[in-house]
């Protein structure tokens, strides 16, 4: 098969920039096709018509932010690459499959949020889309540690990136269950990892502790 | 959480090649999506359908400008940055997540141009994400000053960012409290900022200077 | 004016690879978003709604074809580029709002192939997208050569590039023309312009001359 | 015309920088347009309707892992580039023209999944399609052969690329036949070489060689 057969053993180690450029264009993209689900009902008082979408805009904001943090843990991990094997790209490539599809969850999640029998249906297929890049992410890393992949500098602090993506998975596999009965619990969860992984915490934290 | 946790000190300082990839390829889709809204009225004689589509044209065009003037602008303060931290990898996903969201109240503004009921509240929204962007700019060059990021040669200009910005956001502010009551009027002031922000009238000055 | 205040004299002078990552971004979506308004008839026997669609498969092609070579000719304006200031990205922001819109008037064009009344109207319209696009490509590189931002080896071919813009430009202009009265030689015109500007008939010379 | 006539020798090569910039941005833009066509049925209970809809989601993650895969053979090809010239440029142009397609035929044949009479004129679209990426694929490697525009280090494994994507070529057009009878079993084709294509085989077969 073309992209395996003619890359021996010289070739299976590939730049990395190519790898970096085309997964910020797709998270970029997905990030930004959010918006073409945003909608207000067709009819009623405009005021009431912008209120009441309120479901798709916090779809909007957790997908995006969601989305946001992949991309920031993505470029962590292949900030620290060294080269790129043909393992790697393929892995790249289904995580990016997942982040490309969450905007399709996100619509059916923003659809179902006042639809009593498609809630916990599309919430847990949100929930797994959710999951699902964490736990490609950490593959990710996995693959790129077990092949040697990183630069020499980065071998010294060997499971950060493990230690901080598997509570998140299991808070991810805990919030499917639960919104299985409750999903808005479940939504209420997804929010809150969302806005823990892309508020700026550590950074204010430490502006605050220079100045005193 | 990932993203802050496996970051330790010497990790915090991350390169800004991605950040400006990854901001380009938003601030390129944003843009390039106002296009799907573009649309004229299914019946009628051809040339009047073209026609009637002015507010479209008119709103395609002033959130054209602005989020390209927005782009201009991230541009001019991402040149004079040395490093990336964490914090400002997030403060520019908030930035990112307004400016992807700009054309969902596009769509409505020109959708409420010819409807009276709608037309203060979409025009009140429009102009909310206008002022969020020049806000968020703000937030992110006086981030990146706080915390030492630029280069050193840019750190002799102190706040020509913040002087300039500092103006554009009270006319916005001023515009959506008078769209609450003319909304055409601050319809027309969005047209005119945008306008101003990207004809270049300073590179057209220098040119007649230096001929004569 | 925040682009333009806080850009004294040394700071007019940006770099070139954010207006190409940009530039490309844009190109790039633009071409790639026509493939959304591909659609055929709702009902009928499959082969007959899939060939009935061809005004749809021309217009994508011809469409795609020109922003192609729209981009490769904006490629050979930029790689002669030393560096870009202010007013040249704001001029590149007009060619890229022309870019990014065709995708509507292909739409259009597309529906209006099978409409006598709306035919030349829209056939009209998308003369002048094509128009507007090789204007805006021809001041952008007068503007360039003008401010002196082109690099040393260059400038001693002085105006290749206008020499080639300019009949295609009048090509279109005359098109447009002819089209208000035989809307059908117009789109001809417009699909051999775009066949000639992306066929390689050059490097087939070239190679033929090799192998002689 | 513009591309070709202001482009003398010395000009005809120029840098692959902006050829692959462009290349991951329709590649990335197309593979994410993907999601755009997940839909599920309107009706009916929330589970089922998400059930219903396999033949997308199937399509789905066909058709982004053949794009995925001839994202990854183009950057095998273009990795091994000293530099491009104006014909590559173009036959790159044409081979992104039909990936940038590719959504297309993809809603065609989702749609067309449970509908008899259209099966096979979709599917067989669809086939043709993906014989034509391979088939641009390959002339793209044979100009670039050709032409001398790969490095000095790429020229003593001369035909690997084409050993390769010529068998796949094979099978591509004999599914396309076979689908004009049972289009189930091209579909199944199709699907096969897009896990053949992407699946890291090779890298674990390595994986597992080193630990033994």
């Amino acid at each position: 098969m073309p992209g395996e057969e003619h890359a021996p053993d010289a070739r299976e180690f590939v730049g990395k920039a190519r790898l970096e450029a085309f997964s910020d264009g797709v998270f970029a993209i997905a990030i930004t096709l959010l918006v073409l689900d945003l909608a207000i009902p067709e009819s009623g008082p405009a005021l009431d018509r912008v209120l009441d979408a309120w479901p798709f805009y916090l779809a909007y904001v957790v997908s995006f932010l969601t989305i946001g943090g992949a991309w920031i843990a993505h470029t962590a991990i292949t900030d620290r690459l060294a080269r790129a094997d043909l393992g790697l790209l393929r892995l790249n490539l289904l995580l990016l499959l997942v982040v490309a599809v969450l905007p399709f969850p996100t619509r059916l999640v923003a659809e179902g949020l006042d639809d009593v029998s498609g809630e916990r249906v599309f919430v847990a297929m949100y929930g797994i889309a959710l999951l699902g890049i964490r736990v490609l992410l950490y593959a990710f890393d996995t693959y790129a540690r077990w092949e040697h992949l990183f630069g020499p500098g980065t071998i010294d602090e060997p499971d950060t990136v493990r230690r901080s993506i598997l509570p998140v998975v299991a808070v991810y596999a805990l919030a499917i269950l639960i919104g299985l009965v409750w999903p808005a619990v479940a939504v209420a969860v997804y929010c809150a990892i969302a806005v823990v992984l892309v508020v700026p915490f550590g950074a204010l934290r430490r502006v605050f502790t220079r100045r005193t």
